[in-house]
């Protein structure tokens, strides 16, 4: 039985067929429209996520599949004293695979240690995001038709963004991959990524500070939030949080083919006026990460289509 | 693709269908058991109201369709700044139909025009609640066998009651209603519901301040609750609340035909002891209001029976 | 129609029916996969527990039905003051039957004078669990092959432990069965039952303080946890909550037959090492839950395999 908690879990050649899985899924979903009928997914989220849960509730509910779980700790046995163990050994009781998020890292890769249904990392505290980094992957491969050969711009809060760190580690395993990192010094990508996957590895990288004069360059705009929960103190936010804006002026001066993705949700580090603009494939990346969940959870139970 | 924002969105020979496609369900539920096998409902509700999201999940459950979402802001990602127009596009990625409810007007106005599926008001503050009226109209319609010539008494709260104000939106399309309105000076109905709905549509309205004096007129008596949160002061609330109580001594001076609505919850505004007086119809309403729902979900879905 | 409120609604000969279909659907649960299509099970949680609404979900879903419901009283309409009476009502339109939780003793014996939909008590403040009980009568018979003579040992909290008064209470219509109270001083067993339902019925028991000493007589050892909220003070609960911790040393004594239960959620009372032992069967026990409860909707809906 397998799991999935970091998207490294899968080597390279699996990434691609899940991947491909996804896509023959997005081409015709009916074939795949009850190869779940009777199973049962658990969502397990001891902190609230409405945008991934929902993705993997209707990912089950495409394939067939039911959905039972709870969307925040208030509402578990967590509040009773009971152990991320016992939970799964519970929740392995009544469902056949588990999407868990929980606020603390490494409570996915507990769980999973003391389950017989497969376990997917829904998200851990700061440190683990699998499905939204396969989902990224998707959508790259699916509009700009590979994973190497792209030079791929990194915007925002780099420091503490996990979607960042994560999709940096799933693309070092794709040749010619260049890195643009693009965030204020406070939020630079620290040394254990920068040195240790990116330059290690041997990729070329080069940070900057203005959005404006990497974007010709860019195949791929990755965009992030500065979550104002990361922050010390309020006017350290106050100040950074509007320098990395995308808007149509920006746009003006990527390429024409450029994609940009966001993991969602935004907040204003992009203006509305984008989302009319076709590069702008943040949506498009919403319903990706559904075929992907599902490819994964086909994956995962073993099931053929 | 079609919404539903206000239950005037729907022409009179629209809600004629709509009913009567309601009034076939009701009949032959086996017939639609199916229908929407493989589709998903979104209950997409910023603040809690178990019986509007219950009644919705019911009907997309008797159609054979699936639900997914959330039942209060506080586990959705409203709370992490994204607004209304982002969530919807990312329920579209998830759902095939969405009913949303949120506090502030016009919420789900902005949800439609950033939708690619078909959105269904299910609350927006004091401003509408298009399905409660449908649902209203329904029952009228079953139970009596018309939607004109009747006299209606409107009682309790007037003036904040949203679903009076819907209500009669809807019934002024009919022919001779006659509004009786029953109400402390305080809530009376306001003036442009009175004036620029009733009186400038031509029809009939008498204000009344008991309850008594009337009974003996209606063919529907509609009673509404009388809301704490409504009063700027507890000492006003205390004094009105019980003004407009209906028991059995009231009953009695009806009309053995007459019928009792209310949108329910109740709190104390109708006695325990009228539930068994057959003229009592309100939880056949809520039965109604199950009908209601799943003829609209085929509607705006444009699938048939 | 039938309501299940407390275990003794069933007689002796209805609870063997009732675990011998249990086991049935153990045995060959496809023969069960879609005998409830089309049916609803509301779960009303009006306090959260996880453990016991999932089991409800699980049982239904692997019937083929649907689930709808609350999770706690905050996202219902109880907060706007609807009666269980009223609510239950509201319900009845909306599922096929119905598990309810509440922190008020005797609150589903209301719901089920109101509905017309069989209600299942799936907790009521301090008072019946009838589900839990069954659930301990399928594992030990399962497990043990018989409910009568068995020397039962019960440790923990017995003063306050809803789930150890009625398992006791459901064992005295079975013969020769013997009671070993085992419990601090402080948290014995109240004489209601212990005068009432052992003595009275004439069946054996004894107290003791340390669980060491009884353990090689035991067949059975059902434990409890100590709850916190139980007690009046916090000193009280740290001096005694460590009492009646059960780890290998202690199950070194006990016979190799012998079986662990607990209700779940345990805290720190069956040491983590105990987990691996073949006699804990308190995992196994949440399983043969979710076949109980499967059983259980089936008989209350007079539905056949």
């Amino acid at each position: 039985m397998r799991h999935l908690m970091s998207p490294l879990d899968f080597s390279v050649e699996e990434v691609a067929q899940l991947l491909d899985l996804a896509r023959d899924i997005e081409a015709s979903p009916e074939k795949y429209a009850h190869i779940c009928d009777g199973k049962k997914l658990a969502t397990i989220f001891y902190e609230p996520s409405t945008r991934t849960r929902l993705s993997f509730e209707a990912a089950m509910m495409n394939l067939g599949g039911n959905v039972l779980g709870f969307s925040s700790a208030a509402s578990s046995s967590a509040s009773k004293g009971e152990s991320v163990a016992d939970t799964i050994r519970m929740i392995s009781c009544y469902a056949d695979i588990c999407a868990i998020r929980h606020p603390k890292e490494g409570a996915p890769m507990v769980a999973s240690m003391h389950s017989s249904i497969p376990v997917i990392n829904a998200g851990d505290g700061g440190h683990q995001h699998p499905t939204q980094t396969l989902t990224d992957l998707m959508t790259i491969r699916s509009l700009k038709g590979r994973l190497d050969n792209i030079t791929i711009g990194l915007c925002g809060d780099l420091k503490f963004g996990r979607t960042v760190h994560s999709l940096i580690n799933a693309l070092v395993r794709y040749e010619n991959v260049k890195f643009i990192l693009i965030s204020p010094e406070e939020l630079k990508l620290p040394g254990y990524v920068r040195e240790d996957v990116i330059k290690k590895n041997g990729y070329e990288y080069k940070e900057v500070e203005r959005l404006e004069e990497v974007m010709p360059e860019l195949d791929i705009l990755y965009m992030t939030r500065v979550q104002q929960e990361r922050f010390f103190n309020e006017e350290d936010y106050v100040r950074m949080k509007d320098f990395y804006i995308l808007d149509n002026a920006k746009m003006s001066l990527a390429r024409p083919d450029m994609l940009v993705l966001h993991p969602l949700p935004r907040v204003n580090e992009i203006a509305v006026e984008v989302d009319a603009d076709p590069r702008a494939v943040y949506f498009k990346q919403v319903q990706y990460g559904v075929y992907v969940r599902m490819a994964l959870i086909l994956t995962l139970l073993e099931l053929k289509g």
